[in-house]
């Protein structure tokens, strides 16, 4: 089989067959097919597109590429969720031990935060002593005894995704719905949950801008997903400003705690509800409402919280921690944003949000960047909220003083104001089962 | 600049700027850009085209990137051609010393072959001491005091495009016209000439198989070559069959003295005299007819003939093998191929024919191959001849006995017969001024 020839078929249009794809993926792996050929392959794909059965061969194939974490043993009680990336997304912090305390298994890999995006890892390593890094057999003993694990993604998970994409970053073939689909897909396959929610979000601090491509984007994932023989369902939900209040890794815990322990946080709490209902739904073998219902029972009962003990306990982390969460240490600077006029707060560029708490040390630039665990920004006012003169709109924090004038010129420049009341968006724009 | 922003410029079909365009030839021709972004690039470029302005100042750029031949003392007399290509095209042989001959000054780098399609440069070596390679001050001297010189294209001409084709190449990015344009017009405006003639070639032993494509590639070179400066025309010729009756080394020139010597060779004697009277037309400043008309009368006075043996003898080769094209040794095995029904040859795939003779060691199947000059084959009957139930179709001679099952294969199946008398093709599909 010669690579000219794949490429050849794609520029024309033509499908890629199964044996095809294997030999490409085999290729990628053992660094047998030049980088050269690859990327114009990639760009022949995201002109000319894949047929649903290829996306499903190629994403099978690229999961196939390394370890496949086996999770048989919990059957159909294991549940995954992949958000496609956003600013304050602590979702996975509430979701973990809420669904578990509900019954379900999650034995998760997550990533880190890179760019304007945050990581659930980076999050949970602000606890002091929690794992992130745990040998198979004891990720699959704490989710078996505890119900959760969360750990880092292995390098060993999905190797040739991590080749592509790593190609494809430097190549403008980043977006291409087979190629994301087939990158993201790939990673949650070999994951091995039985049941994989999707949280695509949408909105000036997303990937995706628009409803209508974040909606084809989630279609054609849960399309894939099946075809691959997971449970799939997925949420379309709002990132036009960040979830919740916090954004920053220590803050994130605090702020999901505080869900957890009753706390109204209005919008996080919905998305986690919402979430929560499609997860126990695939994993309990319930409607979507009665999944949602249990999981704001199990909220109101306290067990969720509970959970969350157990689990950050099993995993190394420092209980009193999670007890006391004012125990996690303050930042050294802070500056405060105050509101130059009246008006209503009418739209906020996430995106630049997110890169001014990566600039005050809450997030990486490059791979290599080290992160500040109390770093971050404390949102006082949201979208539509009114504003009067003088009103603090955000705190910011840092350990490095010199980072703030960058971050809060950023943080100003996102906002926009109207004097007329504006509509907020809705928290989820759809639903895909 | 970042080549990510030119990739990405390009896929959402922008025009690059001249400042793009020279970074990226400048990245080629220095190895600063990778090529798995190049790659991306040139696929980029197949899908989304360029506009005549970008494809004049990549030729411009990448014609620049090395040696840049000086014929400006031959003012507006310098005059080259440039075929895209052919089997049994030996028309350079013959309009060199006609031109010359005429008082236009050829000095020509030419190519060698390379899979089904022969090389003038691979031709004039079968000509025992026949200099393929001189200093640039001996090529400029001979053109001055003869009027002709021919030798082979230096490494040092356009080498952003021999990098970049050999990347087209293994990419899957050939076929695509901007880029086609670019490289082969590069080369040609390094070399010199005040007036190019281009010979685009189509049918079944073309790179371009219908007219339509033929003619389009064909205008595009030629607004191109005058946007840089040069006197430009290009005729569409028929490649439906081989030029002449000879394919292969010492075969093509003895078929090219015959022409010079009065015999009358029907379809290469009138390609050539087409061609140099477009040669004629840019280079004295008369019209094609009357272009033709005296390149008629000086190959008829024996002229042009004359100018053969000057030209040769002044680049070392022996004159004696001018004089007695018989000298040319003869290949040590031959076979005929026999009709073994009546009817009329109503096709040649002339690309499987190319492939016969390089089988027999004619050309090369990659560039390391050793080329043996006595080895082709000579045809005896051409498209719309009729043919006798043992007729010979045509002749194959080889220094390699064993070539000669898979050549007669190859050739036996390249034809098509039909009981019905078939019209030949035109010689000269279209002239583009």
């Amino acid at each position: 089989m010669l690579m000219t020839d794949l490429i050849q078929k794609k520029k024309n249009g033509e499908p890629l067959t199964r044996r095809e794809l294997s030999f490409l993926v085999r290729g990628v792996t053992d660094g047998s097919i030049p980088d050269y050929q690859l990327s114009a392959l990639c760009m022949a794909i995201l002109f000319k597109g894949m047929k649903d059965r290829e996306i499903a061969d190629l994403t099978d194939e690229m999961a196939h590429s390394g370890d496949m974490i086996d999770l048989s043993e919990f059957g159909t009680l294991s549940v995954d969720k992949h958000s496609t990336g956003g600013v304050g997304d602590k979702t996975t912090l509430i979701l973990a031990p809420l669904v578990a305390a509900c019954g379900a298994k999650v034995a998760k890999m997550s990533g880190r935060g890179l760019g304007h995006t945050g990581g659930t890892v980076d999050k949970l390593e602000s606890i002091p002593g929690y794992r992130t890094e745990l040998p198979e057999e004891d990720f699959r003993r704490i989710a078996r005894e505890v119900g959760v694990c969360v750990i880092g993604q292995s390098g060993e998970l999905a190797p040739a995704d991590k080749k592509l994409y790593a190609l494809r970053d430097v190549t403008g073939t980043v977006d291409s719905i087979p190629l994301i689909v087939s990158s993201i897909m790939s990673k949650k396959l070999a994951a091995g949950a039985h049941s994989i929610v999707l949280d695509v979000t949408v909105g000036s601090g997303a990937f995706m801008k628009t409803v209508p491509d974040a909606v084809e984007l989630a279609q054609k994932m849960v399309t894939i997903g099946r075809a691959c023989g997971r449970n799939m369902s997925a949420l379309i939900t709002d990132m036009s400003e960040p979830l919740g209040f916090a954004i920053g890794n220590a803050m994130e815990v605090q702020e999901a705690l505080a869900v957890l322990r009753g706390e109204e946080i209005e919008d996080l709490k919905e998305v986690c509800l919402a979430l929560a209902g499609e997860m126990l739904s695939l994993s309990l073998q319930m409607t979507p409402e009665e999944g949602r219902k249990l999981a704001e029972e199990t909220l109101a009962s306290g067990a969720a919280y509970k959970k969350m003990k157990q689990w950050v306990a099993a995993q190394g982390g420092d209980e009193r921690y999670i007890r006391e969460p004012e125990r996690f240490p303050a930042a050294a600077y802070s500056r405060e944003i105050l509101a130059k006029e009246e008006g209503y707060l009418a739209a906020m560029d996430t995106e630049a949000i997110g890169r001014a708490a990566c600039q005050l040390g809450a997030g990486r630039k490059t791979k290599a960047d080290v992160i500040d665990m109390a770093a971050g920004i404390r949102l006082c006012k949201k979208l539509g909220d009114h504003v009067e003169k003088g009103d603090v709109l955000a705190v910011l924090y840092t350990e490095r003083e010199e980072t703030l004038y960058e971050a809060v010129r950023l943080y100003k420049q996102a906002l926009t104001f109207s004097p007329d009341p504006v509509k907020k968006p809705p928290l989820v724009h759809r639903i895909i089962r």
